[in-house]
């Protein structure tokens, strides 16, 4: 059983609240507040030594990293980070500077998007860290860019570049809130998501929520320095390969109408002109991700990364 | 440097948010709502593998425990549950059937309490099963017993039988949902905590936060039957010092107006027959906890289960 049919299986007829607008599915929990123009974003994400970062990592990236990643999800519902709970889970034996400066890097990240830490627990846990985040965030209630936005005939957009992550930028993304937020306000968005297993995968997740599929152009995905670099190592994947399938981009991936795309790509260039945005396909009514390149159209197989295969 | 030393560096000079009306030292987070009356409750806590349960026990009593103690934590708060988050950190290789009836112990207790299972995220985590919830609740801002809400005069409450949780209900117990709030309403009630770290450790955190002492009187403290067992084993705690100083009891502890004791008392009886409420000493102006037994009145050392010693 691969991680995504457990996932299924187990938020299968899941127990719910009247609260509850948004369930398992999206980047984040949706939840009614008592002003019904404001949602409620709820999120839960966890790092883990070994798996996400390595012993030998600076403390302060690891913590800046657990946090940020949790902060992509709301950034991909174009929310406002509010408050974070820490669950701190640690070795019997550690450094309790090394905790105190994972917490340092985790502080100075949640200053600067202004969020809480509002608390936390610590607990044993033989294997090695685990920090474990929980966050709240608020969005527009009436403009959430959810994976079932997608509709046919939309153009496909990706900010910044993709691939090669792991090598480079995976410890010290910086989270895509304020662009987030300028999009969930753009009329012409639809759906919107982070990208945390890999563009091919993530995809996907907005194709099936939305019942369409797509059509990748090669040529115009951005292919980031990192993923070149590997390509030339042996075993190497290709530039191509590595920007579909990498994991932990964490860059936004989003629909919009086509007949606005050159113009939301125009506003983009000029709010924020250092970060790129490419659109990069479009949506189709045929299910399925296609991918258009110099050999003609094919199908593609499961791309993103999986971590239980 | 102990757990709650290392905490307490931690928690000092977090990043806040302006929604934010109660920050790390509670039972939960407090954060404002749209609507002025009503205070979000936010809470955050894992239970491991080889800690808080072991490898043999029944997948869904490893379930039902993992929300559990987090509902306690809202029940201390006076509060109702809406939506938790789980995030599962498994080990390479798993039993995707016990994955499955560990979510089956989690739905039975969610749907109990009404609580939606919001989402979640499972992730690698190669020692062993972590479990961490984030649960979110609602509670009357007007009526919080926070912990630093004990007064010098009030009397001090538990509910139910103290000690040996761990040969017993500790996988079982029923968090006091409905008490915290009975509780919560009542005008005499002040400070209130769930006992997780034991009767000495959590009136600590009350006495703390409130800058008062306590006396308890030891003939009052209710002992659990387990304790009493426990006790005539080799090297088991007395039964006294088990309702001290065990872990995982989740019972509640609360104080209240002296002069509303008995009243308190009679209508708690009334309206929980099934379950003991004990009045086991008083808060004092003088800082300290101490113990009034048959040899008099002494000052009790550093109680309560610390994870890292």
């Amino acid at each position: 059983m691969r991680e995504f049919d457990l996932i299924d299986r187990l938020t299968r007829d899941l127990p719910t609240h009247p609260d509850l607008m948004i369930g398992p599915g999206d980047d984040c929990a949706v939840l009614t507040t008592g002003d019904g123009s404001r949602a409620l974003l709820f999120k839960a994400d966890a790092v883990v030594e070994g798996v996400h970062f390595t012993s030998d990592i600076a403390p302060e990236r690891i913590g800046h990293k657990a946090l940020a990643r949790a902060l992509s999800d709301i950034a991909a519902m174009g929310g406002t980070p509010s408050a974070a709970l820490v669950t701190l889970a640690l070795p019997a034996t550690y450094d309790p500077d090394r905790i105190i400066r994972i917490y340092d890097g985790m502080s100075a990240l949640a200053r600067r998007y202004r969020v809480a830490i509002a608390g936390g627990e610590t607990t044993l846990n033989p294997g090695g860290i685990l920090i474990s985040i929980a966050l709240l965030g608020y969005a527009d209630a009436s403009r959430l860019p959810l994976r079932s936005k997608a509709r046919s005939g939309q153009a496909i957009f990706v900010s910044g570049e993709l691939g090669g992550s792991l090598e480079a930028k995976h410890l010290d993304f910086e989270p895509r809130i304020t662009h987030g937020q300028w999009l969930a306000r753009q009329p012409s968005v639809g759906a919107m998501i982070d990208l945390s297993d890999g563009l091919g995968g993530d995809l996907k997740h907005i194709l099936q929520a939305s019942h369409v599929g797509a059509e990748l152009l090669a040529s115009a995905i951005p292919i980031s320095q990192a993923a070149r670099q590997r390509s030339q190592l042996p075993g190497g994947r290709t530039p191509l390969l590595a920007a579909l399938a990498d994991g932990e981009d964490f860059e936004l991936l989003f629909t919009a109408d086509r007949q606005q795309a050159v113009s939301l790509l125009d506003a983009w260039k000029t709010t924020f002109p250092d970060l790129r945005l490419s659109c990069i396909g479009k949506i189709t009514s045929e299910p399925g991700l296609r991918l258009r390149d110099e050999r003609g159209v094919h199908l593609l197989p499961n791309h993103g990364y999986v971590h239980f295969a």
